[in-house]
């Protein structure tokens, strides 16, 4: 197996150009990039059809299926998706702050790129041309790491997406695709400290485990998604049922949907019967300790009793875990101990509650009355984003263009000395 | 020998409390630490003096026994020091940004503490007390594994700050130093993913190489101070000698030490000879290129052939690579490939250059007419520092009290779903 050396190599020479390029000369780039995907829709469709093939006679399940399947329309969107990246602020050469010290010395904080940002992903397509694009406008070589099941699709999709990059003037380096998929060159790439800047892996936890345990480049990830959804004696209690509802049935596999519902006991009885309805109309399956089963079986709301494996797992299905507690600081330490500091909601009309709450849940986004699911780099204002991060390291949260750079003190001073 | 979990454990424990804590009682506590560091004092300088007694018994030279030595004056100055922190804004909770989004969630980013903090240092015993104060004030449990020839004086030290935190009602288990100083006990440690959530380590490469190759938690480090003056054909030549002879020569043992000299063609002619005098006055030992050479026999100023490992050095003592280069082009590269991203300075009058050269060097500070001296927490008005790091992940430059925070979001709505 050839050494991955030259290919990163590569990137960090094509990183030292880009993070010199002008925004007019990114977007230019960004808008190439575009339109070499949608010129080669029929190529990049060929190609997926073949991943697809093997997907197939692989036996992988039809969510599986539909997550790597290309078509005319989604390779449109992928290029949509790419072109609005021009729209979103240019983070380099951004002064974030600036002060002047008693001697005269000018302080500015400035953002710079990272330099090289390896993705390492399963098997969305569409994680190729999104991870390219946000890269390259916050200034920084993208080395992308597909996996096998979708490697000629992302082949085609990093193919032309560097013809695009390059069509401007830049280094197609930029763009690089990782030509194996297999562990052993997982493992070589995972130990180029100085060449790669930053590591985002992106998918199950063991792929994850794996990346953090072989890593000597710094990693930003996150395991899982174990979010609560806890609702406060004073909470408004039909507000809380949308939340819940929206919370745990609008996207169930994804990982800021909820995985449990805490309720405090001086609302259970009240809240739970309708909730529970709510809930199982839309087909979730209800796992609840003692208490919720007793409420909700008195209220004929179908429901199982928990096991203690439920608390604290990220189901990614219909499936929706319920614990009655004792107040505030019940909800606190059930997060603290089961939670995974992706992201918390609590429902409450008291300001305090809601106080004590944000302050003291350790989360990357603390929700107060309004859905988990707003924990995303779009839904935030953030644009686009490459991840979530609970690593609080570096970022903590969606990442988008901000969070994929650095930033430089420079110092203006008229000849000071120590 | 015993695992050092149990100690990880309850620095994660402890860090929980102090997360919450109020900035009066962190403050309560660095005063209360302070106070117990003067009345340990003897007892203190009693372990010091057993430490110093080996380590001079092992044959250890002068600046190591200096760096290693406590007196009575120095154990009140980094009992001051802990005072010190009590003034410096307290990060936690400050609300960076905030903005609302069309559909009415109000979004604030608010910093938190990061959580357990490993420090791994050597024999400088005041880095314990430094880094407990400025973990504690950014609300962050400190464990601190310093070097073999200053555990007694550490184990002094720790204990000492320990009581002081206890006194006012948080966990001593904040602060803890770790009770061991073998390879063996750090490797475990640096396993610790999940309990430690940021590593620092600090001292030679070879042990910040060890630690980089072997940390399953996150690491933020520099290896080396590879910090160049460049005097620019529009420089204030007098200023220009001012600089390069503070940045050498005021503390050349630092990593903001410059240790290189690189000057334009067009007046090195002009700059070397009065400049190498300067510096050999300060006992400098100049090691110059081909042209440098020339230039500085023909004045009369000692000066030696560098050799190529010379270029990209860190001396770390009085010793100065000297390049003429053809100009900013030139002078760009050379850092780039030479550089360690620490400090970089400029010497100009020329407003367009000291522009190309604050953008395109990738160093955590660029120095436009100033000392590289001044990449320093303090002298930055960081108010102090646990380090510096070239890491750009995180934190690029000294690290102070807000470089030991995170940021997460916390979203305010009133009942939106997805």
């Amino acid at each position: 197996m050839p050494s991955l050396k030259p290919l990163a190599q590569a990137a960090k020479h094509a990183a030292r150009t880009l993070a010199n390029a002008s925004t007019a000369q990114k977007d230019d780039a960004l808008r190439a990039m575009a339109k070499e995907l949608r010129a080669a829709s029929a190529a990049i469709c060929e190609a997926n059809t073949a991943d697809v093939a093997a997907a197939k006679a692989a036996g992988k399940n039809e969510a599986f299926l539909d997550r790597l399947t290309l078509d005319g329309p989604r390779v449109e969107a992928m290029a949509k998706a790419v072109e609005a990246v021009c729209g979103l602020a240019d983070p380099v050469g951004e002064v974030t702050e600036r002060w002047t010290r008693p001697n005269g010395l000018v302080v500015r904080k400035v953002r710079l790129p990272l330099g090289v940002v390896l993705m390492i992903y399963e098997s969305r397509p569409n994680v190729t041309s999104d991870a390219a694009a946000l890269c390259l406008k916050s200034g920084n070589a993208a080395i992308l790491r597909g996996g096998s099941e979708s490697f000629a699709s992302n082949h085609a999709l990093a193919k032309a997406l560097a013809r695009g990059v390059e069509s401007v003037g830049l280094p197609a380096e930029v763009v690089q695709l990782v030509p194996s998929t297999d562990r052993a060159s997982l493992l070589e790439l995972l130990t180029f400290e100085g060449l790669i800047d930053l590591c985002i892996p992106r998918g199950g936890e063991g792929l994850i485990r794996f990346v953090v345990e072989n890593a000597r480049v710094p990693v930003v990830k996150h395991y899982q998604g174990v979010c609560h959804v806890y609702v406060h004696a004073a909470a408004d209690l039909a507000m809380a049922e949308r939340l819940i509802v929206n919370a745990k049935a609008s996207r169930p596999g994804v990982c800021n949907a909820a995985e449990c519902l805490l309720v405090d006991r001086a609302v259970a009885s009240k809240f739970l019967p309708a909730a529970g309805r709510a809930l199982v109309a839309k087909r979730v399956e209800l796992r609840g300790d003692e208490e919720t089963v007793r409420l909700l079986q008195a209220a004929d709301v179908p429901v199982k009793a928990a096991q203690p494996e439920d608390w604290g797992k990220e189901f990614l299905d219909l499936i929706l875990a319920v614990k009655v507690v004792e107040g505030l600081d019940d909800a606190l330490a059930h997060i603290a101990r089961y939670g995974s500091e992706h992201t918390e909601a609590i429902a409450t009309k008291d300001p305090a509650a809601a106080q004590r709450f944000t302050r003291e849940v350790c989360a990357s986004a603390v929700m107060v009355n309004a859905s988990t699911r707003f924990n995303d780099g779009g839904e935030l204002g953030l644009g686009a984003e490459v991840g979530i991060s609970t690593s609080r390291l570096h970022a903590f949260g969606p990442m988008g263009l901000k969070e994929l750079t650095s930033q430089k003190y420079v110092v203006e001073g008229d000849g000071q000395v120590r």
